[in-house]
């Protein structure tokens, strides 16, 4: 069971960051996102028209990370999102790769800017990389365990960003996926991956 | 290790959905995909600006099968994608939900729709919703494993959908996952989740 000042903590923060009112605006002269529109000749003739969603004028591709402390806990990310039903998610630290950045970089920069912990890049176990969305995007994402995570520096949001960081164990994080608390699928998708590696380090008491 | 016939006829079928040109058009009047504009005011007093994709008028939240036959073997869909570095992807039968169609509806449908293979609705196991893309979107994919598919009739496509069907063991799937043959994040999720039910039923010898 999730300790109970835990889950007071967590409902704390998503009572903060709760959506209370969205109101629908004229579309302005450009946003982050845009559409492109392709028409594509396959190796078997025939042709087809696509739509691509295009994120800052590139993919979009992301880094997710699951970051596991020195003493063995997770730190998830509690963020508005405003287009689901419970307008807040509790998930892990994620964000879009950068310039020229690699994905590594791109992750341990999102886990310090999201949280304040710092991981060294040995201590980075990378899980695999796939699409996003890949009908209508070309978003490759990769994926990230990041263990003996200590804390640095303090968060550093942009002007838009309202994030609370969270700890708990990692079974607790389980319950949280369980109970649906968390819902994101790149958050899901990390953590299925992720047990068989997080067991095998607690049966090695590394964690 | 993966069949050298079944690795052919795999081949044989990325081979010919291949996308040999894409041309970009110029934005035509409304397509499938659009922009929403929001401006939210969270609890903690402050103001967010957040767009949406929205797809031909609805959050796009879609199903995603793992169909299993009779004999125990998996079907994975061959399809064109034309924005990935590959241009086609191995995956799971999967679509949007329609209309005021529940989520199992849907999932038969797009599977007979796919595959020409039927699954009565007491063999689709749940296995989860998840946001698709949360930050941007309010797509919640519902996934599900159908076991004991039988095949039914021919696949009925749209005009723009060129899909392949491709039947192998459950293993040689996790091998072309392995391999990266199988790239998107809805398919490699549902695969990780199933692991453990097929391994159950495979060791009570029902598949």
């Amino acid at each position: 069971m999730i300790r109970k000042e835990k889950i007071e903590e967590l409902k704390t923060y998503i009572e903060e960051l709760k959506a209370m009112k969205c109101t629908k605006n004229k579309t302005p002269k450009k946003g982050f996102l845009t559409i492109e529109y392709y028409q594509c000749t396959l190796n078997n003739g025939h042709t087809i028209v696509r739509e691509k969603l295009v994120k800052g004028e590139k993919d979009g591709s992301a880094v997710i990370i699951l970051p596991i402390t020195k003493e063995g806990e997770v730190i998830l990310s509690v963020e508005p999102r405003v287009f689901t039903k419970e307008t807040v998610d509790v998930g892990l630290p994620a964000g879009y790769i950068e310039g020229n950045e690699c994905a590594v970089d791109a992750a341990r920069r999102e886990l310090l800017e999201e949280t304040g912990y710092a991981v060294k890049e040995e201590n980075m176990r990378y899980l695999g990389s796939f699409y996003q969305d890949q009908g209508c995007s070309g978003a490759l994402n990769e994926y990230f365990i990041a263990f003996d995570c200590k804390p640095y520096g303090c968060q550093k949001l942009d002007k838009d960003e309202y994030i609370k960081y969270f700890i708990c164990t990692f079974n607790e994080m389980l319950e949280l996926l369980q109970s649906g608390y968390i819902k994101g699928l790149n958050s899901a998708f990390v953590i299925e991956k992720a047990k068989e590696y997080v067991y095998e380090r607690q049966r090695d008491r590394r964690i």
